[in-house]
Parts: structure tokens; C-alpha cells; sequence
């Protein structure tokens, strides 16, 4: 399990939702509610978009709770869409291209769960990624393999529906690889742009929690509400994905699956 | 708050108490059930006597739990005689020079604790260390203070009348510091032969946890026992010390103002 | 031996001189050619001003040419006043503590240099250091303290002035020490606003190299030219200061001692 | 690039070859003569065998010039047989799981040179390695590849026959792919007794140095002598491997097409 948050809005320092609220994402890593385990040690990220195209990154293998560089960074570092995240390693070691969020170009993703049994399924999901994202896959998660199945699958033009397919097939291979565990997929994808954050596992009811907050056009997205209380969260219902596009408001959406359950 | 243990007896594996238990060393650094949090991540480390005068020693920034050399160390090194912590930083950073245990020489020292507030007494308390120790300060602890304090009061000649004139005299600059934290000190000191576990506080009900379990000439010290049940185990009471000489049995004796409290 | 840059001008990508040129500093990190060893990897550190009184800080104990984060933070963090720096470690250990820049407040100091034998004079000079600034020394280094000295100094009100007398402190410190090591002092202070970079040793031969370029009001000091000509590179002469007063234009003046051997 | 040493005979502390010599590995990792850079800062490792089946491993991706546990491990630690190696990255990232050296069962693993470009043919060199050994790929490197692939080859019962397949497979693969970059593979293998050193590379006056020496039955083996004088080295030919079977003397064997060419 891991903890993230995603923004998108005005301009503000990343200290306002990674470590100033009373239950920000720093101290959701060592002390998380709402996730399997309390610690999320095992390394962190930050990924932001300032006037340039691709996104910044700094990655670390330290806690995050005890990492001075992410405090300065977090207070003389401002951006209009970013990403947090804390991690909770697995199976896969503690490495700095093994933490979130993922880049490429400018796209940017990260993600809480699991692939099912990744022994099971990697060299499948791997044989997902096109030759010329694959010399991109710098680490050995299964978030980072299916972040570059999504480009391959076409992100650059369809961010959504590649992201989409790509869950419909990395879920094909799980039921056929027979793991018992389940396949947890609450991530978030952006293209620099538009920003989708998914909460999806399989079974529905394995799903990692999500919340989002809007206030005045400014759209937070976590694991857990960052406020002791939890006031004026709303949760993302199981297999929906929350889609914040460009000069748009956000807005839920169900995963295929969900509307033919619902139709049912 | 720290955990630690020390081991005196049969050369063993590091592996038999730092990772195997139910409830080793590495499982506390994330699960402790006796410490003001669950988390010591913070940094932990080795110290062990083999067939050479000076202890070898392992520390390292990363938390215990994801360290794979932590792992291969404690199945490959055997010792009749080692230290172990796992450390919850309190106010110095997350450095390996700031690690326990510390060594000089013969001498090997760990602690879990505080000195009151540190930033009132360090001066003095670093004043404690004669010149010739004061060089061998590669950190900020006030932990490692302590230790080359203690060295320089006389260790090398009477390592038990060293270290307990130095916590009186610590205890005596706290006392007049005016500081309201308590004076932590539950230790273990080392000359390579003989082992002193101390569980000291002033005020002596602020005392941190410290068990001990002798199993055929075996000695087990432990912040917290190593399994699940606790069997076997027994407290060091506050304010005393467990003596493990050379070729002797352990015994607990209490600390000077311990002996007056009982005699009044 | 260390290498370092200093910046003041109009704000730009920290990454204009820290990883593009031909002879950047992440170059010198790993090829130097005026330093006594062509390789800093004990670590390194950014600090930067932006629109807040106080820097940013950025440092780590990996060297410089290997770490991915510090590309990113280069490309996406500009500002009108920095340091940077990569450290050859003589005698202290490599932590993120005892890597340069330090700061404290709107203060920021980096070092190239050692002040004489470090454990003659250590004690002495962290006496120099006033309470209220001893509780800020988290690392060993002998740069740190004297920053710290410069401070309690009254680096506050007279920041050459505190700066220059505390270089005389500990020059006759080192003198009556006997050491037989040089005490080398290229270094940098700034305020936030005005910026001091220093050349001086004593022996004055012993001065370590230092470099400055002026275009069009943008300043940059560094340890050797950053491109592989060195044209338009002025060096400071040793034993100067190179003042860099906000809205002023860059001026070089003698330490005191120089003056006097101009006079004879 | 990289520098490495193996060795095979009476048990010995490691600190004899790894950190004492006046050219030590250590050394060389600051140091290095016949390596195109001087500098392999890029992360280190140990693999030791002692009377377990399976080595102890300790990977670092700090410089081994300024780690303080290699110092003590190599005071501490005594093998029979071990390996050591210093990184010099080229395209894949500095992590613990991209050290070298690389173990999986009683099987070890060192590797100084690259296989052409890694990005033409990773995928492929992957695919050569059977499900039971890719779920061991913790890391990025072509050099891990390249030992999963002896391993499934069929090292278990024929480790020479398998690690001299596997060479001529990807030689085939890197002559198919077009690659401008030679094909350096100076390496060693281990299955816990017997140990090959290969000095291979195609074209054959591309390859690493390797030098080897024997004293009364104890063989070292390194990439580059580790005294001064070099006195007492042999030069490993090109395209041959160094054999020193259980209780067999060292010998020198050549690579087919060394032989074939031999007979022409």
C-alpha cells in the first residue's frame, strides 16, 4: 500500500497539501488510517509542472518523513498540477526509479496496489510495452510497466482510453494467470494537462480508497482526507475514474464494467 | 524512542535474534508494541566482537525493515557478543554517524532515550569529554555524547563507576537546565568482555522498557521480548543495571539514589 | 579540496552553470583540474533564493554526477542568487549535514578549504559560537562552524566585518595551534541580498583558486572557468574579497593583512 | 567501466585484497590506471563465502572510497572465496540491485565491460532467461541479464559450458543488432567452488584488462594489479577464461573462436 496525492489548480506551493495540513501526505507516512499499514517508508516522490512542457521529479529512497531536502522543496517549489506520493514497497526493492511518480515526457503517473501476483504476470505486461517506450522502464515495479503499457497503448493521443484498455488487458492477465490476489489499481495519469485519477481494483470490492476535494476550481485528490476531520472529502466510488480536463470542471465516470453491472 | 538488543554468550548468528524471532529487532523497527510509536526508522545498526579486540560495526540511514545487507550480515556474522538498534530520531538528523551503537577502540555503546532537551545541556555535557576522546565526535548525538563522556571519566579502568558517575552527572545538569523532559537513559555499554544494560530515569517512572532472558549461560537484552508471548522474560527494574561480567552470571544491582530511596 | 560556484544576477535556470556548460560544476565533480584531486563525490548541495526571505536547500550525500534529482531541480528551480557545491570530504564524514551550502535565517556560507589541523583548533573555534547559533551546528565540519562563528560574530548588522575578523580569530587560532597545514578559506557568505566571495589562505601561496565573470551584471564565481577556455574568467587575487553589494557592481578589496604587505 | 577483484584459496579477511594493497580496489575505485575514467564512484559490492552454501552479499550505491561499513566488513569478514567489485554506471541507474557483485542461490556473478548497446538488444538478451530465473531480476542491468541467462542456460550442472553459450548467443545477438559498441564481457562466475574468470570481447582488442596471480595455491584475480610494481601478475590473454576448479590449480583456456582462429 501506498499513499498520493495529485492537485490541479492555482499555482501553489506543494508545502499546502504534502507537509503543512494536519494529516498531510508526510505525516500520512508514517502514520496513514486508512491503509494496510501505518508506514509508508520505502521511498517517495514528487512530480510537478511549472512554464515547462515536462514535468520535475525528485525521488528518494529515505523516508519521507525525515527527508529535510523535501521540506525546502515543498516550500520554494509552486506548480498549477503535481503529484505526491509515499511508498509502501511489496515485492519490488527500494530504489530510487522503483518510487512514484513515473515520467516520460510529459507525461507523469503513479500508483496504489498491485498487479495481482507480478511473478505471475510481468514478462505479459511487460510484453505490453512498445521497443521504444521499454527503454524507458529504468526500475522493475509493475506501476512503472504499466504506465509505459499506457503510453504504448496510446496516451499520447487518447490518455483515458489507453489507460482504460490498458487496465481491461492487465486484467485479462490476471484472471488468466489464476493469482488470488487482486488486482488494485487507484492511480492518477497526466499529460501535463488534463489529469485522471482511477479507483479500480478487481474484485470491485478490494479497492484502495480515494477522495477529492474541489474548492473554488482547485481540485485535491488523495488516498486519505488531509484534515483530522475529513470535512468536505468526497469519496471516488470503486471502478470510477475522476476526470479533471483542461478549463474543465471534474467529473466521475464509471469503468466499463461498472455501467454494465449498473445496467444489470 | 529506540529499540535495541544485546547478546552475550554462544557464538551465534546475528540472524537468531536481530531477524528470525516472531518479534526480532527488524520486526519492531516497524511494529513496536512498547515505544511511543510503532516507527523506528530512522536509521539503525550492527555492532559485534569476533575474534579481534575492536568490534566490527554496520549502520546505516535506511530503516532496518527494507535493508537487504541488514539481512545477509546477520545470517553470514557470528558472535559471542553484539549490539543491535533500530533508532526513532528525536531532534538530531537521520545520519550513520548519528546511528547506534557507537565504538572507541575496545568499547561499543548504545542508547535509547534523551538527555533531557539537548539544546540546554549539550555544551556541558560535551565539556565532559576530555580532548583526546572529543576528536572521535563524527556526530550530534547527544547519545554519542554520552559515550565518549563516559569514556573519558575512566571507562578503561572501571567501566560500571564511569558510566554511573556520568549519568549522575547528567542527571545533575538536566536537573539544573530547568528542563521538563525527562532524563532517558536505558544503555548498554561494553568493554568487549563485560556488558552493563542500564534502565535509568529521572523521573524514575519515565524509565523506558528493558527486559532480559538467560537461557544455558545465554544473555538476551531487549527493549521489547522477541516473541509474541513474552515468556521467559524478565524486567530490569527502574534504575537499576544488569551486570553480565566475564565467566559470571548476570545480576541486576540498583543505581545509588535507587539503594537511598529503599533504605528511607 | 572542494569546487563551488556563486551566482547573483538576473533570475535563470539554476542548470545555465550547474549542468550545461563544457566545465560545468557536476563536470568538475568528476574531472576537476585545478583542485589537488580530479574527483568530489563526497556529496553536494544547491541553495537558491526566490521570492522568500530564506534559501532553499538542496543537498546529498551521493556525488553530484550521478544524481538524477539534481538535474531535474536545475532545469526547474531558477533564481536571481545561488550556491552550489561539490565536496571532496578531508576529514569529516559524508552526511547531508556536513555537505555545503549551510544556511540559517536569510543566511547561506559554502567552503573550499580546511581550517588548518580541525582537531587542534576545534574546540576553540566552536566556542566561538554563541549559544543561540549552537544549537544550528547539526554537522562536524570545520566550514559549519566557522559560519556559525561569522554569525555570532554579528554577520547580522556587518556581514564582511563579521566575516573578516572571525577569518582573523581563527587564523591566529591555527597560528598557535602549530599546525603545520595551511588554513585555506575560499569561500562564499550571502544575506539574501549582498554576496562576499573570499580568497585566502595563510600562507597566502596556499590560497585555493577562485574565478569570477561579469556579463552584463550577471555574476558568477566558481572554483575554476566553467568552460574549457576560461576566456573572459578574471581570478581573484588571493587574500581578496570580492563584494557583490545588492544594486552594486562587483568590486574587489584586500584582507587587512594584505593591505599591510602592500604598504612594506 | 569498472574494477573488480575475485579470489580462491585459504581463508582470509578481506581487507587483505580489498582495502590494505597500496593499488587496493578501494583504491582503484578513486584511482584507476588502465580504466578509461580513474573514478568508479557509482556504487560497490562484497560476495563472500563462508561455511554456508550461499554467499553473503553487501551492496552499496555509495563511493567505496568513503564507506565506513566496507572498511569494517573487510576487517571483519573472512572467506575462502569471494568477489569484489567497484561501478563505473553506463546507461542503467545507480541502484543497490544494479551492483554487482549478482547472486541467486549458491551462484555469484561479476561483470566489467557492456553488452553493445543494451538498448538494441535487452529485450532479447531477456528473453533468454527462463520464468524460474526472471522473477530474480530485481535490477536493470545487462549485466544481471547476462548472469539469469548462463543460470538458465544450465549453469547448475555445466557453469562453463553455459556462461560460454550464453557469450556466444549475445555475441550473435550484438553482431545481428548493428551495434557500433564492442561487446565487453571480462567477468567472473562462482557456484561456491569452482571460479571462472573470462577476459572476453568481440572485437578481441577491445577488451577490459584482467591480470591474475598466484601464491602457494591462494588466487587473486583483479582488473588491475594491486601493488605499484605490479610484480608477480599475469596478464589474462583475450578471449580466454581463467579455470580454478575444487582443489585443481588454476589454468588457462580459450574461447572457440580464439581457437579457431589460432588454427587458421
Amino acid at each position: 500500500m501506498c499513499r498520493w496525492i495529485a492537485y490541479r489548480g492555482r499555482s501553489v506551493p506543494l508545502a499546502r497539501y504534502v507537509t503543512e495540513p494536519e494529516h498531510s501526505l508526510v505525516r500520512q507516512s508514517i502514520g496513514a488510517k486508512e491503509a494496510l499499514g501505518a508506514t509508508q517508508g520505502d521511498g517517495f516522490g514528487l512530480g510537478w509542472y511549472d512554464r515547462q512542457l515536462e514535468p520535475g521529479l525528485y525521488r528518494e529512497v529515505r523516508p519521507a518523513w525525515s527527508d529535510e531536502n523535501l521540506r525546502h522543496l515543498c516550500r520554494h517549489i509552486s506548480a498549477h498540477l503535481f503529484f505526491a506520493h509515499v511508498r509502501a514497497a511489496t515485492s519490488t526493492p527500494t530504489t530510487r526509479p522503483n518510487c512514484h511518480p513515473f515520467i516520460h515526457g510529459r507525461f507523469m503517473f503513479m500508483h496504489n496496489g498491485s498487479l495481482g501476483d507480478w511473478d505471475l504476470i510481468r514478462r505479459k505486461v511487460e510484453a505490453l510495452i512498445p521497443d521504444a517506450y521499454y527503454r524507458s522502464r529504468i526500475g522493475t515495479t509493475d506501476s512503472e510497466a504499466a504506465f509505459l503499457a499506457i503510453l504504448g497503448e496510446g496516451a499520447e493521443h487518447d490518455p483515458l482510453g489507453a489507460l482504460m484498455r490498458t487496465v481491461a488487458s492487465i486484467a485479462g492477465m490476471i484472471r488468466a494467470s489464476g493469482a488470488p490476489n487482486a488486482f488494485r489499481f487507484t492511480s492518477a495519469l497526466t499529460d501535463g494537462e488534463s489529469l485522471y485519477a482511477v479507483r479500480y481494483a478487481m474484485p470491485r470490492e478490494a479497492a484502495n480508497t480515494l477522495y477529492f476535494r474541489e474548492d473554488e476550481g482547485d481540485l485535491v485528490i488523495a488516498s486519505e482526507p488531509l484534515d483530522a476531520e475529513g470535512s468536505g472529502w468526497n469519496e471516488v466510488p470503486a471502478n470510477h475514474v475522476l476526470i479533471a480536463r483542461k478549463h474543465e470542471e471534474a467529473r466521475l465516470e464509471p469503468f466499463l464494467e461498472e455501467k454494465r453491472a449498473a445496467a444489470e
